[in-house]
């Protein structure tokens, strides 16, 4: 039911011709309140797609009423065109929507960097769009958001009367701060933005923030949360918080799961750290090392690959007090030789490192891939 | 002729039998004076390997009388076994050696990380190795210590009446702080140990420091200079600086010609930088975008993944003032679409990325390859 789950929401998803395969590539989502709560998280890379800059705007007022959403084009590093093209695009939302301006309208588009959107397919897209809203229209904006993503996204967690609904694609460049991605979630909760920020906020440090695909970051990155109030229930805010990171918890993983080309998903935990940070920048590191991520891709239980790039961290640590663990399999104990590799079995997908840093009690999990040709494939021919 | 190049050195490559196909695989360097003095610079990986650890003790003398260096093996990772392991050889060299010390000899290794090294091996190898000391042993000495490199690499350089020689192994693993590898760099100028130490962290901080061909570090990479006096000539200290950054220079370009899967050398310039050490940061975060990488292995001039890569720097400049060119061509003018990328003409191995912050006047150089099929190969089997 993706963003639909909740009550107060229509959605459509359409072909606009924005992809020249003809698949749907234009969603639109609306907020028919009565509240209009929102709060957003974007992509902290400073070089930010038009609509990022616009929707930053946007979000500041804590009111959103409809958010269109692209795939087919990023419309980043397109200069003041691009933004122009943004803002007309949130002009023409506002004029067929009714009851809504244009400077409460989200704007969120993904695809190729540096290509100008084809404004004549995707003006007259939102206003097809816009004639089929439905409160059953979330599968369907979930499907018209995606790129290379194999399977749409959606995940739904309900409260105490009330629901949390959201929709996600994501399939390369996938990066903390954030993984790429375009997110939506809406609540029929009963929330002011404050408190949407909030939850929003420590719900993707621990969820999105901790998604390490290929170590890109996106010009793109957009999470919204969309509050409608429409149950009427105002929820204890520790079980909203909660539902809200339940409902990120779910789509990353599933991005993880969908990442390009990738035939493994990593589960890194971090524990006997220091603090939190150095778990988090210890996993990182993990999840980063491209000679690692080859050797998980080989099945090849390869802990010192996993040592030397905990040996690049400034993580509190000694290096003959260090334990990694592969599929539970001790394989590496006080820095030197542990366990023998070949009990490690690595015949499934999912594959779980663990790394002892022995120097505390904090601990964090990244989640990664490992790296294919299949990946190199897909990135070396995605523009042509 | 490599570390024989310059007088006072004699040499030899053999197959001690570490490597299990019998290709040579330990090396011996000799400095036969009338000066010992030397510098080394090691892997900045807080996880060393033993012969790292205990190099790195030996060159706080300032005085190295010979260098033992295997490939085979990285003796990395294995507790005080290994650390044992890298004493012994350095007692068994001084031994063979007859006027040599052990705590003067140097130890190098390179290989798979977690291994113990095969000690019934390595020991009668160094006297056998000792037994084919040669001043024309150079080139032995640099094929011995090759693991997945297809060329072994060597580079002299002349001064007026003294000369710089070296080689260098280094195929995976390479990255920044320094560089894969194992180098002995060798001259016969009269120069005292400071003085070397000056040169040679002057040339590896913009020579092999600046190499990047995967984004991981190792736990052995090894840099040494040794000073026979031999010609009896007491170098210009510019002179001598500028030979040895030349030998780097020659021998880092030579490890990224031959990266492990790599089908293109990709030179990036950052110029327009606020300071030196903006260019850098930059110019490693577009080394290091697994996305670029693989869109140049397309030969898909790609300048939005460079714009990607800039905006998760710190560096000081404005995403409307950033112009990109590849192999020439501005294909990013002030943050947006220039010329037309079908211009870019990628054909040939070497590919020139130019990022202009139009913040300033410093620049740096970094040299990165592309992400290759093979190279996901070569690093999925390497250890089975």
């Amino acid at each position: 039911m993706s963003v639909t789950a909740a009550q107060g929401f229509t959605a459509a998803g359409i072909a606009a011709g924005i992809k020249e395969n003809g698949n749907p590539d234009l969603a639109l989502v609306v907020n028919n309140g009565p509240r209009r709560a929102a709060a957003g998280v974007f992509t902290s890379n400073r070089v930010k797609a038009a609509p990022v800059l616009w929707s930053e705007q946007v979000l500041k007022g804590g009111t959103v009423g409809a958010v269109v959403l692209n795939s087919g084009g990023a419309n980043a590093c397109t200069g003041p065109q691009g933004f122009q093209d943004t803002h007309a695009t949130a002009e023409k939302a506002a004029e067929v929507l009714k009851g809504h301006s244009a400077g409460e309208i989200a704007v969120a588009s993904t695809g190729l960097i540096g290509l100008l959107l084809p404004m004549d397919k995707l003006l007259p897209g939102i206003e097809k769009a816009a004639g089929e809203l439905s409160p059953y229209g979330g599968e369907k904006a979930a499907i018209a958001i995606k790129t290379t993503d194999t399977v749409h996204k959606t995940a739904v967690r309900q409260g105490e009367g009330w629901t949390v609904g959201g929709m996600a694609k994501g399939a390369g460049m996938l990066a903390p701060g954030l993984a790429t991605m375009l997110v939506v979630l809406t609540t029929d909760a009963d929330v002011d933005s404050p408190a949407l920020d909030r939850a929003l906020r420590e719900a993707t440090r621990t969820t999105f923030d901790r998604v390490d695909s290929d170590g890109c970051m996106s010009t793109n990155d957009t999470v919204l949360l969309l509050a409608s109030g429409a149950s009427g229930t105002v929820p204890e805010e520790a079980a909203f918080a909660e539902a809200v990171r339940a409902v990120c918890d779910d789509l990353a993983r599933q991005l993880i799961g969908d990442a390009e080309g990738a035939s493994k998903d990593i589960r890194i935990e971090v524990v006997g750290a220091a603090t939190e940070d150095d778990a988090v920048e210890v996993g990182r590191s993990i999840a980063r090392n491209n000679l690692l991520k080859c050797a998980i891709h080989g099945e090849d239980p390869n802990w010192g690959r996993v040592l030397s790039a905990i040996g690049t961290t400034k993580a509190v640590f000694e290096p003959d007090r260090l334990n990694v663990a592969i599929n539970d399999v001790w394989v590496c104990r006080a820095g030197s030789v542990g366990e023998d590799r070949d009990l490690v079995d690595m015949r499934f997908r999912e594959v779980r490192i663990t790394a002892d840093l022995s120097a505390g009690s904090a601990s964090a999990v990244i989640w990664a891939n490992d790296l294919t040709a299949d990946y190199v494939h897909e990135n070396s021919a995605y523009s042509s």
